[in-house]
């Protein structure tokens, strides 16, 4: 039995590992159209930044380690079509040019996602990057190398833009960060932002939101100049483009394998497509939100994994399941942690919820404890019952573990009242003799205590 | 309305706090045997080392606080008994002598703990210390200032113990620590102890376990030796008696309040004795363990907190309940960090669960992000179906976190098949992409897959 893997980054790679253990007399072969796979997209803006020297220690596992296991890593081919009722892929080897038609039993699809690059004058230009794929990566490289730029402009204020910020005044460049939205990173609340915004300000970072670019003006072939829909004219020798992604899903939507309402492939929670024996998983591939039921499309590098592994399990004649996400993520920008998980008070009122929420700031340690670090959390829940819906904290301190709190929480349905008595870890030098997100579920609960007055808190 | 609390460390305030908050028409009145009210116990080994410099820092509130809020402080004020028919209590004022008879409508004693001395030969020797009051830090401070040791022994493996190798050692003091039990801090299954075992030989602390002190030998009314059971002499300038301790009830129990089987008073989850309008929280009641439901005494800062919270807002007027605990603790020592939640596997198995479990090590962060640290982690549940039972860590890195997930998964009942999909926050600085968590519940999904073969992972 033979089973096809498309793509080699997280998903591919893991689904293809995992169908190898499952099933051991399986015949997998991986393609990838670049030259290299298993690599963390993710530790990207720590190379360019030097925090991490070795570019191959972004590289997490070699081909060599793939083809010990019996893997048939085939580097530098493209899929380039998908017959669902023939059970094959026609594939490029760009290597040699010599096109081939496989067979598969079982097929994987994992072809990731790619950068939205806006249709602008300039884009072409030396000195734009953007980042994705390690390739992108290198020729960033190359051009930080080549170009030496004082000053530059990230255009978006996601993930990636925010931490190139950092990365690029790292290596001593002026940043401006330009958002199209009116807040800096839009997936939080407001007044949460609205930290990230103020901390970015005080690291000399310029800010311009509800912008976008209109257009980039070089000299000589080499960007000197972003100009803006608002009229804005800024001198950079840098242009970085963190516009967001889109799913790669032309080869599944030519094959006829539908797609969901985000736009990325539609699966199960086998992560099966509409196709017989094709599954898909990674950042082509749509999620369940948990606590929506909606389809939403979360490209990060965990959840492909943990996709990957289903698919590869069920795909090698397993049954797992993938349960869907609670669009839990982090991001570091200089020394400030930003992380949510779950809904934000706004998505929460948007998908219908009556929400009660509780912002409070503390300190990642006993305040006494030398380096201890401010942080500030918001726990949404159930006005009327007490659910938790969702955690947002930024700060300079341990954020990252209030997030993880939150998000089992929320996988075990948990009322700010369990939470505001949980048995957490307390010794002066890991957490306030209080956790933040206990404070935070007793403030929660006077609230919801208030709301139903009459009503015991513990009743709700 | 007069409340009265008795005890004022950390769950005596935090309940007159919280009945003040609750009701403001409350008369309270809170009597404190010491000088120094509301001050981290648990912050004491950072003030001995002088990790943390002001002394002052450790007093989370001072008196003048509480009478802000009309909460009536009086320290050196003795409770010398209980009538809980008469719904009095007779106090003894330390600073003029003269006792009182006290009318209480709700009493909250919060009288605490105190430590096991062993009735051994030399105990009052001048260089003979134990932790617990900050009176007993303030002595311990000025033998450190006065006799200057070079070399000291730890008796007692336990959190204070271990913390205290730590603070001894920053001070250049040679040190020794000597366990009654065969492994070091015996909470843990003995392959995690032994990890812990391991690091602290690297540090140099010599250990002597399932040995313990016999006698201690002076000269001049000053410490010099230490003899154990086993027949060791070793000379020492220091001798740290850390051997636990014990609730303290007498005053509870000359009153005919109820004790449980631990020897702590036994409280219901409203924090309620066995005597009409008398409460208790801290260190000297027992606690129902959510797993086993058995009592257990778990003296810890945070669960005083979370209990003189429930006894303040009830005794109040209010109703809110203290669930009970899961057994989590961390603790610190030097750079190694040791923390469980619910049962280890030894203590499953002795309460009747058929336990699976995982070992496995990892990293804190992604592995090529600077920083990253070492961690091990043991994750156990009950073989038939998944369920959680607990976890144990030990490592360089940030252990807490990972206890905190798994406390929150024991809240929620969660299975290893619900963790081991679990959407967890990831990016490098912060986690490896799949955190231990993931991995270890993943690693016990499948011995459990393959322990009832022919069922589906999932279905159990």
């Amino acid at each position: 039995m033979r089973l096809i893997v498309i793509g080699g980054v997280a998903a591919g790679t893991k689904a293809a590992a995992r169908a190898r253990r499952v099933n051991p007399d399986l015949d997998i072969t991986l393609y990838q159209d670049d030259s290299e796979i298993a690599y963390s997209a993710c530790g990207q803006p720590y190379y360019l930044s030097g925090v991490v020297t070795r570019r191959e220690s972004l590289i997490i596992r070699q081909p060599k380690d793939f083809i010990k296991d019996g893997i048939d890593i085939r580097l530098r081919h493209r899929v380039e079509s998908i017959d669902i009722f023939g059970s094959t892929v026609t594939v490029l080897d760009r290597n040699t040019g010599k096109v081939s038609a496989e067979h598969y039993d079982r097929l994987i699809i994992a072809t990731g996602s790619r950068n939205m690059i806006p249709d602008i004058a300039g884009r072409d230009l030396d000195g734009v990057a953007s980042l994705r794929s390690i390739g992108d990566m290198d020729r960033f490289h190359e051009v930080l190398q080549r170009l030496k730029p004082r000053s530059a402009v990230v255009a978006g204020s996601g993930y990636i833009g925010l931490e190139m910020l950092e990365s690029l005044s790292q290596l001593g460049i002026e940043v401006t960060l330009l958002g199209r939205n009116r807040q800096v990173f839009s997936r939080l609340d407001t007044e949460m932002s609205q930290l990230l915004h103020d901390y970015l300000l005080k690291q000399n970072v310029k800010i311009i939101t509800g912008d976008a670019i209109s257009e980039l003006r070089g000299h000589a072939g080499r960007v000197t100049t972003i100009a803006t829909c608002a009229g804005i004219v800024l001198p950079t020798e840098l242009v970085m483009l963190a516009l967001g992604a889109r799913p790669n899903v032309a080869l599944a939507e030519q094959a006829g394998i539908q797609l969901g309402k985000t736009g990325a492939i539609a699966v199960n929670e086998r992560m099966q497509t509409s196709a017989a024996n094709v599954f898909a998983a990674g950042d082509c591939v749509e999620s369940r939100h948990r606590l929506t039921g909606h389809a939403v499309w979360q490209p990060l590098g965990d959840i492909a994994n943990l996709q990957g592994r289903v698919a590869g399990e069920n795909a090698a004649g397993g049954d797992a399941h993938f349960p869907g996400v609670f669009g839990t993520s982090i991001v570091k920008t200089f020394n400030l942690h930003i992380g949510l998980t779950g809904l934000t008070e706004a998505a929460a009122q948007k998908a219908g919820f009556n929400t009660a929420s509780m912002v409070i700031t503390g300190r990642d340690k006993a305040r006494y404890f030398p380096g201890s670090r401010e942080i500030t959390l918001k726990l949404v829940a159930e006005a009327d019952n007490g659910r938790l819906l969702g955690a947002q904290a930024v700060g300079t301190g341990s954020i990252d573990k209030l997030i993880d709190i939150v998000a089992t929480a929320l996988m075990g349905r948990l009322t700010c009242h369990e939470l505001e008595n949980a048995d957490l870890a307390y010794a002066p030098p890991f957490s306030p003799v209080l956790s933040p997100v206990i404070l935070a579920a007793a403030g929660l609960c006077k609230q919801i205590k208030v709301n139903k007055s009459n009503h015991d808190c513990r009743d709700v």
